[in-house]
């Protein structure tokens, strides 16, 4: 591990079994952890204004490589400031090294390729070249030639400015042979040291680098890669990859791949937010999350509630609301919950009015951020297991944090 | 005139020429006048919660009958405690009658039509008899056939349970003949009446009714239906219809209706909301005003500047802001233009980011509460002529109204 709080710290402060709660300091302020990410992928959390996103109490927002890079330009970016000062956030931010999008395009994958669905990829045409070097692509907007290596996604989030710079790495999807999922993860290990190499050269002194455990499903390439990035000399390790095809095979992985990392540094699990998997993970060790889940479903009319049953989704467009004068969740602080009702709400959605997906936004990026800081509470009490007991009873987090 | 301070009161506290500053007072709380009125039209100020429209300081908002008529119902309306109570909002509202709405459907015509675009009309088949009685249509939502006439309007507005409801009338598009609109002002004024008795018998005691004054571009026709609508016991007089093809003709007209009317009553001006425009009727004496176009424009990335050459419109899809570090507007107080650049804000707006089209509905919002309020000002110290002078010479309002 490297290990310059200049660029970051991380400091445990209370474990409850393999759980921890502590505190991730970057050159833009404290990070308390466990912590839910949201994404601000285009430089915007959607529909919200970054003054709303800090209001809601988070303390980092992850942006998108691949994406601000294709439009519009880390030239742009480093010009208005970096990424803090485009979108005008004052506190940490973490940028993707845009590898899950290119490799989503060459996979013929999303995000669900990668969590196990088993279509086969093959390519859609937008990836012209993956090799050793980097990947050469098609910009989806205008159809122009651009290249990503580990030396440019480095220096793009270099301009980008991002407290936290992941490495460039092949996000092996779930469909990949053992094979070319061994291949795969031995270059993402070389890609490493070339991150770090140009990172030690040219990158900007006060940001962070971490790595990124790939290994598919498989337990020895999972361990392989875990003592790789752990040697490599990272600030940081995030987990990425196919964890499987389903929940229990996404624990099992986890579970095998966390005790092989180094204890004394923040542990990121990439693309999962799911409320169970997000305790599931936080039993085990996992620090900070990021996932397209909660906006998304917010877009999508669906808002989360205590309801283990229903995968504790709400759909809001389906029929059955009218004259429900219940809040979405009784008890949450969000602006939605406090002023209005089921009813209205369902109404808006099914209107497919933009007030309907700002609410939802609010509402769901609550509900995370309270599910993440009665987490912290529970490790520093020791009670961890009593909490996710009581979220996994049906309890909102707001009610079993106390 | 109606005159029962339990439904609606209007107090006219400085005069400056023939322009009013006043306050109007319903069963939700007071307007302070001249105000422009942000549109609710489905129940919602588009991107924005209830809340918020608050905070930016507008007592009064317009929701839309034919919208709500057709979705969700006034029944589901009525079980929420009306409209109030269904969208959130706390202070005064007003609906209008449906009539705009259903009369475009048949006009071949929308806004543009009325506003003196001479494309012929001739229906679009989903009105499908205009009579005596009322209007029969189909509903764009279902096909269902549907019904408007004054008493349904009258007892949807009852149910929707807003401070002010508006009489039930044709509004005449441009490309109508003379004839046509003397007969169509003439059942206006009929209709008007029946809105009034069904009003007297079942209409709830704290709303007030506005009729609307109709007439086309014809002179004497505006003078009969001014002096008909005047003469009917209404709590306030409403300007519809078209004002003809373009600027010049619409202040013509405003200028022969306006001192037609009573000078107790509040004056509405409907569907107007130009910069310009609004000061100019303000000078003739018309106290409120509802518009689309601050929310629309907000919709399709441009913003309200103080820049009269462009029509105070600043298009941020444009090329051109790469880099511009300036606000959309110096010294505004919106959130947009305190924390952000119009490089980030145009960037937002060409990616169609939803959360462009919420700080530029926040910033246009806040410029026509600004522009309403320092007009208030200017009446008050008696110097409304040098205020709309400096804003004709691009002042922007907060500057103009010191």
């Amino acid at each position: 591990m490297r290990s310059d709080p200049d660029r970051l710290s991380f400091e445990i402060t209370a474990r409850d079994g393999d759980a921890r709660a502590g505190v991730i300091r970057t050159a833009h302020g404290e990070i308390k952890t466990p912590a839910f990410i949201p994404l601000a992928t285009k430089g915007t959390v959607r529909g919200l204004e970054s003054r709303e996103v800090e209001e809601l109490g988070y303390e980092l927002v992850l942006g998108n490589t691949y994406h601000l890079f294709v439009s519009p330009g880390a030239e742009r970016i480093a010009a208005a400031g970096g990424l803090h000062g485009f979108m005008g956030w004052g506190r940490s931010i973490i940028t993707d090294s845009g590898g899950f999008q290119v490799f989503s395009l060459a996979h013929g994958g999303v995000a669900d390729e990668v969590k196990g669905s088993n279509r086969p990829g093959g390519g859609r045409g937008a990836v012209l070249e993956i090799a050793e070097q980097g990947v050469r692509f098609r910009s989806y907007r205008d159809g122009a030639e651009r290249f990503l290596s580990p030396e440019v996604s480095m220096q793009v989030q270099s301009a980008l400015g991002s407290d936290i710079a992941l490495a460039f790495d092949e996000c092996t999807p779930f469909h990949a042979s053992r094979d070319y999922t061994a291949r795969s993860t031995a270059r993402t290990h070389r890609w490493l040291e070339r991150c770090l190499d140009w990172h030690e050269r040219e990158g900007p002194a006060g940001q962070a680098v971490f790595g990124i455990v790939q290994g598919g499903v498989h337990e020895d390439l999972r361990r392989e890669s875990a003592q790789a990035v752990s040697a490599a000399g990272v600030d940081g390790i995030a987990i990425g990859g196919t964890l499987g095809r389903d929940k229990e095979q996404m624990r099992g992985v986890l579970g095998l791949t966390a005790p092989l990392l180094p204890l004394d540094a923040p542990r990121h699990l990439l693309g999962i937010g799911e409320v169970d998997d997000m305790l599931a993970a936080i039993a085990i060790g996992i620090d900070v999350f990021d996932c397209a889940v909660p906006t998304r479903l917010a877009r999508h009319g669906v808002a989360l509630v205590p309801d283990p049953a229903a995968r504790f989704r709400l759909d809001l467009r389906k029929a059955g609301f009218e004259g429900d004068r219940h809040a979405i969740a009784e008890g949450c602080p969000c602006p939605a919950c406090r002023r209005h009702d089921r009813d209205y709400l369902s109404y808006l959605c099914r209107a497919e009015e933009l007030t309907a997906v700002r609410l939802l936004a609010l509402h769901n990026l609550t509900y995370m951020e309270r599910l993440s800081a009665a987490a912290r509470t529970a490790i520093a009490a020791g009670n961890l297991g009593a909490y996710a007991e009581a979220i996994a009873g049906g309890e909102p987090p707001w009610a079993a944090a106390t």
